[in-house]
């Protein structure tokens, strides 16, 4: 492995330069630490770069992973180096430059999905993430304005479901609507019925809104359904969108499990 | 009103200086914006200090909780020097110094309440109180270690839930056992039931732990009943605790009106 001690090394420059171009389509970005990348190769292979802290190839998870990466894609670099590089915050002495995959886009969406419009904030976005995982779904869409899902935040508060999920993103939702076959749910305040009171559809497509302004009118109009988690309204307005989703996705998988078991 | 246009100003220095002492037990807490300032007013009536943008005095949200501060607390700051004023990030042109209540410890807790073992983010501990709020609790507690409830990240999260709870912090929950009149329930991996399984009391005692150790042995030995939340555990490990609560909050409230109901 090629070892680095200097900033002005170019593969070093272009690492530091990276910082500002996480979340634009098709761009690099950049894995940290040891979870990510162990879980990035299991899923996709070795990465279009590797960077080691070559202080710590000895220690047993970074050896594996520097075993794991072809020589010609690997660097170690000096600990001051590793702290230089974009987004190399955990201090775990390792990092992977990759290339997000892209998925194509479905003929049609038969099975129960998540659209995110415009969710704001990479910690919202990273919790909804690993929920949607944690139900058991296996798609989702990001509408242009919702926060980067490769982004260092986002990585980190999803918690590994980026590789259990689809991720599309950059998504136009309304083109989206013709393709799907299942039912469009909303959350939604006004003219919606009560999450509880009624039968969820086995299979649906959930639509999220931005933190502050909901799901755009557009969407919601062609929801076929709209429901509000009945809560005490005297104490706060709303629910945070991680907190509601969560509830939305877990009523539906309870009420699926409760029709299994009669 | 005064009006203060140099940073040497004693009063100015002393905000200024308060940034480090947020979270601190005692300590005064600065509330930055509209909304919160409105809130506070409204619950515990005039702030130890006010701050309003000079220019701003016209708009009337401004005009209207000036008018409702007491002279000889208010002070009209040039607006560079609000900007120099510590978690003064709104740039909604008003801040309020106040002191956080401190509830007195009831001496038996006999309603439904929740207890945040070392939850670190401020945006979980925000939205954890979110969630709370909204399932219509009333008393919060907790622990040391946990994030400092009235510090700005956690006020933004909280989206006015703090005003609508009695909030204990600095907590020692082992301390608090014996008061509890009501049986205390955990969120575990291990040794735990189906959440959607069986019927959940109608009054207990939440316990949400810390983002990577759960909740302390100590405490979860201590619960009479641990519940698990079935998810897709090959997705991923587990949900986010403020995603969690959120399940378990409501569907206690779910099982509660379902009983109503009948």
């Amino acid at each position: 492995m090629k070892h680095i001690s200097s900033r002005d090394n170019p593969a070093v420059k272009a690492l530091v330069k990276l910082a500002g171009t996480a979340g634009k389509r098709g761009a690099p970005v950049l894995l940290d630490g040891v979870h990510l990348c162990q879980a990035w190769l299991q899923h996709y292979g070795p990465p279009d770069r590797a960077i080691f802290d070559v202080d710590r190839l000895s220690q047993p998870d970074i050896a594996a992973l520097a075993a794991a990466v072809p020589d010609n894609v690997s660097l170690a670099l000096d600990a001051r180096l590793m702290h230089a590089v974009a987004a190399v915050e955990s201090g775990q002495g390792v990092a992977f430059l990759v290339t997000p995959p892209v998925p194509a886009l479905p003929a049609q969406v038969d099975e129960t999905c998540v659209l995110f419009d415009r969710i704001q904030d990479p910690g919202n976005v990273g919790t909804l993430l690993r929920t949607s995982a944690a139900a058991g779904i296996k798609r989702v869409f990001l509408a242009t304005g919702t926060a980067a899902a490769w982004s260092p935040k986002v990585l980190r508060s999803g918690q590994g479901a980026h590789f259990a999920l689809e991720i599309h993103e950059h998504a136009d939702l309304e083109a989206l609507l013709p393709r799907l076959r299942v039912p469009l749910v909303a959350t939604a305040l006004d003219g919606s019925r009560d999450l509880f009171a009624d039968r969820l559809p086995e299979q649906c497509a959930w639509i999220f809104g931005h933190e502050g302004q909901g799901v755009v009118p557009a969407l919601l109009a062609a929801a076929s359904l709209k429901v509000r988690i009945p809560h005490d309204a005297a104490a706060v307005e709303s629910l945070n969108v991680g907190a509601a989703a969560a509830i939305c996705l877990f009523e539906q998988r309870r009420q699926s499990s409760a029709r299994l078991r009669r």
